[in-house]
């Protein structure tokens, strides 16, 4: 293993390309714009999707599972949906090869379909067309469904788990009686994601809705968290929309009510997807691997015996095992790594790059005094401590790190969320110090649509209970009564 | 909800339709060939999934993620596989939509893409592809990987869970330094198949080795589990595939012994898919619905309050979240039905259709008597149990469900396995009994397919440790030094 990784400072893009290849997270395919998962990194998302899934139990949703092909008719349905993904789409149009004419394999031109199938970038359409025959009164609401499934959307410009023609997401689809109810999931998940982003994955987001520019493809009302990564790129984490009833229109589901009025559906949905293995390795790491939260760290404590001498290996072997198994009983995620054949000094660097929060050196000197040397990715702070207790020591210092990465990332924010109070100070700050610009907008697409051509910074969002605060636009100076969070995003 | 279940004596596979979407499990979509899974049969599949996920991780695998789409040109490099799979692929040929004249949408002629792509029907080839950058020498062996993905094949004649064109699975691809090795693989994962068919689903299943002529289109040797439904039909219930060094050669995968020597990797590849919710469905279930075993079930019981006016409420309510409270506390899925705006009648009718093992009905006068009356859903016996020690009951009556389910099943194949030493007792089995029938065969394809033109049954599979038998094939007299297992099959 030659690590190899560019360093931040020198192409943060490239530092990131190669660490999420080194530590064998991911890794390009041959197949156009579409990632290979490999083990260590879909270990991680599995973690991500079981706490993400238990959050959507605990809050009353059922997982189901549609189909991955849209008939190309359903997107037309919806007007601005289609406007929004016609762009991006993978089209099947036929359903089998044969032989060609010179042993090639080609595609068999008599098997053509009559309606050509969308593979899904995201499941609206067919939902919304199989919910019209699940709901038909107020007693089938509300409906609270998810799918975990892979979506795809034709990019041009791919980068590994950011943006991939083919990712792995969530979608909620939930259908409701009337609006309040609906506003009010598409907020609950919202602060659900909130939630998992900053306890599970160390990561402080922001909660807004975005502008109508940066709206969903149909919807009425697009919420969305979003984070700051290192290089001071803002990064949408997940979304939950407020579709009014613009699909339950298109698909025309309605529901009798109690007083037997029939009234159209209220809809929401919601996603996050392997994007967020992107956020959590731009948010913490560093030059020398990954830096992961021990919430989500397939290991979390690695011992490594530090062998001297043949006889001291079985003796250290047995030590090891020990302390694996007293982590183990506490719910610790241990690796003992007894292989003789590498040298303590790549195992550990082998644990950096792969972002193990914790790793246990085990000597023969250690075992005398009833030590073992600790030392903890995040900070790469050392001590030696007493065996006695260990299980708890390391249990506590799990904990630690967890609130100590999400604690260093929220001061990064903070330092990094400045306010514009003119268009120089705004270009200023994005090409100085990045980061979210708290600034007037005169609440107009046209003049955002022109700040991101001119700087390439996006309104990211208005956040929640934003401070109302009277100002002026800073690049029309017309009259704004809030700041909008600007930034450069991923 | 009304019933109207077709009885399976009057049409078996009516049957099996209505119950698949009366209990909801599945529905049909509005893509051809497509289904829906619905919430329930989803929890169920779910609670599948789990526990052969960890089976595989207990068996040393990982799991990872790789495209969806693989090149057309992949499929022509190992030659039989694109034999069996090329007559039912979907291939994307676009990737944009656009609006046409008229203002409907039409795929965009400008975004062809130069080579097709097929939606995996199995990922050997794109997985293999992979390896290639992955296996150097022996160190990098075995690998072993696991993979949960939808799959799709154009069937032309589709049955929800049994023959759908998209379907949910898991595929296992292993790669190793010897045969040896891959066949200890391949004949592991059928152990764990046939250990969770058993013990989970109460599946009872036959092991063995498919013949030539139902091989997996690029393997060596395809071993299955084969098992009974209650029409006399057999059903493939999981294959586990010795595919040599053909997928190796294919895409020149070698790698350095620790004597230096190249050599091609030896691989196997494995999957059981959403068929066994067709199979859990068919083998145990009766004409008043599903019976599930209580392992899978994603409720174990259910209290239904007898309400007696409109005092009885209250009090049941809190004696029935007490029970709950209690079943919960050792591990049991419960659910309290505490709804009175249904009849008992109506619930009993409904926990019966969604197989619910353990019904437990809770009245005012149970509540003075220190009782409640208990049904089970595979026998219908009901009995009343003092409330005592409840948890620890209904756990022992789980445990003697689920062993009953098997076993019934269990004694069902042998009530319908039967031996042919002639053309016609074999002939006369299969229309008068159906089942299993074990008889001789010559060895040839020729003969096996002979005999399926004329009667529709196949070779199931020679069972694994087949005793040696001397006899004369069936149909061509020639000799045979075993019987093979004979069936009609789904």
């Amino acid at each position: 293993m030659a690590k190899e990784i560019t360093p931040r400072e020198k192409d943060y893009s490239q530092w990131y390309n190669d660490l999420v290849i080194k530590a064998g997270l991911a890794d390009y395919s041959a197949v156009r714009g579409c990632m290979v998962i490999k083990p260590y990194g879909f270990a991680i998302w599995e973690r991500m999707r079981d706490a993400l899934d238990q959050m959507f139990k605990d809050t009353g949703h059922s997982n189901a599972y549609f189909p991955l092909f849209i008939p190309k008719s359903f997107f037309s349905k919806e007007a601005s949906h289609v406007d929004g993904f016609a762009k991006e789409c993978a089209v099947v149009t036929h359903y089998r090869l044969k032989n060609g004419e010179n042993g090639e394999i080609i595609v068999d031109p008599e098997a053509k379909l009559e309606e050509e199938l969308i593979v899904r970038p995201t499941s609206e359409t067919i939902i919304w067309n199989t919910y019209k025959d699940w709901i038909q009164s107020y007693r089938d609401l509300p409906l609270l469904i998810n799918q975990w499934a892979n979506v795809v959307r034709w990019e041009m410009r791919t980068r590994l788990f950011l943006r991939t023609t083919e990712f792995l997401w969530q979608e909620g689809h939930t259908a409701h009686a009337t609006a309040e109810e609906a506003v009010e999931e598409t907020r609950k998940m919202l602060d659900v994601y909130a939630h998992f982003a900053e306890t599970w994955m160390g990561v402080p987001v922001i909660k807004g809705v975005k502008t109508t520019n940066e709206r969903f493809a149909g919807a009425v009302d697009t919420y969305c968290i979003e984070a700051l990564m290192q290089d001071g790129k803002a990064l949408q984490a997940g979304t939950s929309h407020f579709l009014g009833q613009n699909f339950a229109k298109a698909f025309d589901v309605q529901f009798a009510g109690q007083d037997g009025q029939r009234d159209y559906v209220w809809a929401t949905s919601w996603g996050v997807s392997t994007r967020l293995m992107g956020a959590l390795v731009m948010a913490h790491s560093d030059d020398d691997g990954l830096i992961l939260p021990p919430k989500l760290a397939p290991i979390q404590a690695i011992i490594v015996p530090i062998y001297k001498g043949e006889e001291s290996i079985a003796i250290l072997r047995e030590a090891g095992e020990k302390i694996k198994k007293e982590l183990e009983a506490v719910g610790i995620r241990v690796k003992f790594d007894a292989d003789d054949k590498y040298r303590p000094g790549y195992k550990f660097a082998d644990s950096e790059l792969k972002g193990i929060p914790v790793r246990i050196a085990l000597g023969m000197r250690d075992l005398e005094n009833g030590t073992v040397e600790v030392a903890r990715r995040d900070t790469k702070e050392k001590e030696t401590l007493q065996t006695t207790d260990l299980a708890i020591k390391i249990t506590h210092l799990l904990e630690q790190i967890q609130t100590n990465i999400y604690q260093k990332a929220l001061d990064f924010r903070a330092s990094m969320t400045h306010k514009a109070d003119s268009w120089e100070e705004f270009e200023q700050l994005l090409d100085e110090k990045g980061g979210f610009i708290a600034a007037h907008w005169d609440g107009t697409g046209e003049t955002e649509q022109l700040i991101k051509e001119k700087t390439k910074a996006t309104i990211r969002c208005i956040p929640l209970n934003n401070a109302e605060e009277v100002g002026n636009c800073i690049l029309t100076g017309k009259p704004s009564k809030q700041r909008v969070l600007f930034a450069r995003a991923y």
